[in-house]
């Protein structure tokens, strides 16, 4: 096989692969980003340049204002430090916030993705256990003390509190007042991950983002682009207290090279400035929620006798229990040969839980395949004789 | 202080700061990245997605192209892994090729900013000299010897083998030859940093590239569009056999977040098979070239009765030797009180070796600023009484 490829994610001929975490290209504003690309150096030549080491001021400015809307609360852009992405974010905080031996504490299940991140990093992964309002804030209380009992350290807690991923679960306000409470008590950071947070598609509101909590305890959130506007931008933030951001511009990485993608910066600046971010996020929030409504009554219509699952209010994913006996890589594999494709439940721990879960993701394909790639699920299901 | 900034340098106003190691707007190629920018998309929505992980196929196809004019040996497109800069390549083979611990041998002087990306991820800095064909390899034998036999282990060499910040000597090719047969036989990577190889400014022939070498030696080259086109593309590769860059592929950050920069990809794709990249690199190299000019010329006729060095051949430095009893601290102040900014020698060595020479770049400001920075460093030297 060419190591020459044009995207990260090549689906087989013929396989719906309703695994996928990432928008389609139906999802991408094509026609935006070429309307905005004229518009990228509309700050000057400063875009061409060695970046601010935050990142670019009016960039940073304009991102401000545009969260302060889609998060309901002020968000200051002195608080906000420019990123390539969630996943460079969370490799920047393991070099800035942890040394090599630390111990990291996630939720059972999450993004298993994080994990080697962690790794390539020398963590040492603990886990805590969720409940439908999020993380047992006892448990983490729990690991710290046993961690610190043994000379170790814990680095921060990593939770995704909005539209979980794997499970869709939204951590509620109560249990965020309880986090941040015990983060503050332990002195030990949060690390949220907050990139589905605008990713609402059913009506209702959302909690505070651990955002709002910045100010008063130890809470570092990252957010990105990728979901609310394009991945190809690699380029998100953090968002923190200015005294837990200062050790990331002082960073060897940025020293050297200075702010991180001074020119997606510009582009994403051009797309607020004229509301085509605006426009394209409540696209992404309409089109997020047919297909979520499509997927669920499509598995409704075909396997409701086989499997359960909760509605998500937004982001990107059903996350569907099997019955009893059937574990998450029989049904993957069973799916395979019906020509679907999902992600199975172990993936996500990192401890080992029981494999009896599937992640369906509804944001990589248009309502038809979802519907026909949950047909030839349930026919997987019920060639397992369930 | 405010944290809001518009780019990295902010030099203070009646400086002239001829320590900066940046090209100046007036090298940004402005008006040709607001003509190609609506070209960013030409190879279709990919570039908004999550990039192949080895970096955008387009973009290997056609940087392999250009480098392989401008390196004089064939370049293939699968032995390129698209890096957000050098920088970032930096930080990144830490993170792979190294665990904290490792030595690291680095050239004394060189690229003082290398020092903190090497320090976040826990490694050891040893220095081996250098001459005037480039570092010393019977120094780095010894030193990868007496590591070993105290029971560690060197994770890698790093140069500047081109136009070598700070002192712009290139390694001869004898020396190369001699740098990739050592490494060979003792089986440690060279990690050349090549970001001044396309700076050629005098005529003449270059070396071949430590590029040329990464398929019978142990050799993983870095370069960049930040010195070609603009560091605000955030955007560079490394070269290497394809063995090397696998596991670079199959890291945490890369597996999780996609390739690197597809957006900036498609721009200097763009650049690229227009043929505004090779125009803009020969615009850089003659700016380039009659700056240096300038600055040895100004320097000749108002201190060289005070200082030496010699002339350089392409890049962005002088390395000047300062007179017997002075420091380039006490130069560096006062040239301050003269109005001028330069670097002192010190910074450029992690072993504190004598701190006898100033770093000055040509490539931050235009000719007429250079002329006047030099004649204010001169009064400054006199001050000092040589």
């Amino acid at each position: 096989v060419s190591n020459i490829q044009y995207q990260q994610v090549v689906v087989p001929d013929g396989v719906i692969d309703l695994g996928v975490g990432q928008p389609n290209h139906a999802l991408l504003p094509f026609e935006h980003v070429r309307q905005a690309a004229p518009s990228l150096l509309d700050d000057g030549p400063e875009s061409l340049q060695y970046g601010a080491e935050w990142g670019d001021g009016h960039h940073r400015v304009a991102l401000a204002e545009h969260l302060s809307v889609g998060y309901g609360v002020p968000i200051a852009p002195e608080h906000l430090f420019s990123t390539n992405g969630t996943s460079q974010a969370l490799d920047m905080v393991c070099t800035v916030m942890s040394v090599p031996g630390d111990v990291v504490i996630v939720e059972d299940p999450t993004y298993f993705l994080a994990f080697q991140i962690f790794r390539d990093h020398g963590l040492d992964i603990r886990t805590a256990p969720m409940d439908g309002e999020g993380i047992d804030v006892a448990a983490v209380v729990r690991i710290v003390t046993d961690v610190r009992a043994a000379g170790g350290r814990v680095a921060f807690v990593y939770v995704v509190p909005a539209f979980h991923n794997p499970t869709s679960i939204t951590m509620s306000q109560r249990r965020r007042d309880d986090l941040a409470a015990a983060a503050s008590a332990i002195d030990v950071p949060v690390l949220a991950d907050e990139v589905y947070h605008l990713l609402r598609h059913a009506p209702g509101a959302m909690p505070l983002p651990m955002s709002a909590y910045v100010e008063r305890a130890p809470v570092v959130s990252l957010g990105t682009f990728s979901k609310i506007l394009a991945p190809g931008l690699r380029l998100g933030w953090i968002h923190a207290a200015p005294s837990r951001l200062e050790p990331f511009a002082a960073s060897g990485l940025i020293v050297s090279g200075g702010g991180l993608n001074p020119i997606s910066s510009g582009l994403a600046t051009a797309m607020i400035r004229t509301g085509r971010q605006a426009e394209h996020l409540a696209f992404v929030q309409a089109t997020l929620g047919r297909r979520c409504a499509a997927m669920v009554a499509a598995l409704r219509a075909t396997c409701s006798d086989r499997v359960s699952f909760d509605v998500p209010d937004g982001g990107y994913f059903i996350w569907l229990r099997l019955p009893a006996g059937i574990s998450g890589t029989q049904a993957r594999e069973a799916g395979r040969r019906e020509g679907v494709d999902v992600r199975h439940g172990a993936l996500f721990s990192a401890v080992g839980a029981p494999d009896d879960h599937l992640r369906l993701s509804f944001a990589y394909y248009d309502e038809p395949d979802i519907v026909e790639g949950v047909r030839r699920l349930a026919r997987a299901l019920s060639s397992l004789g369930t």
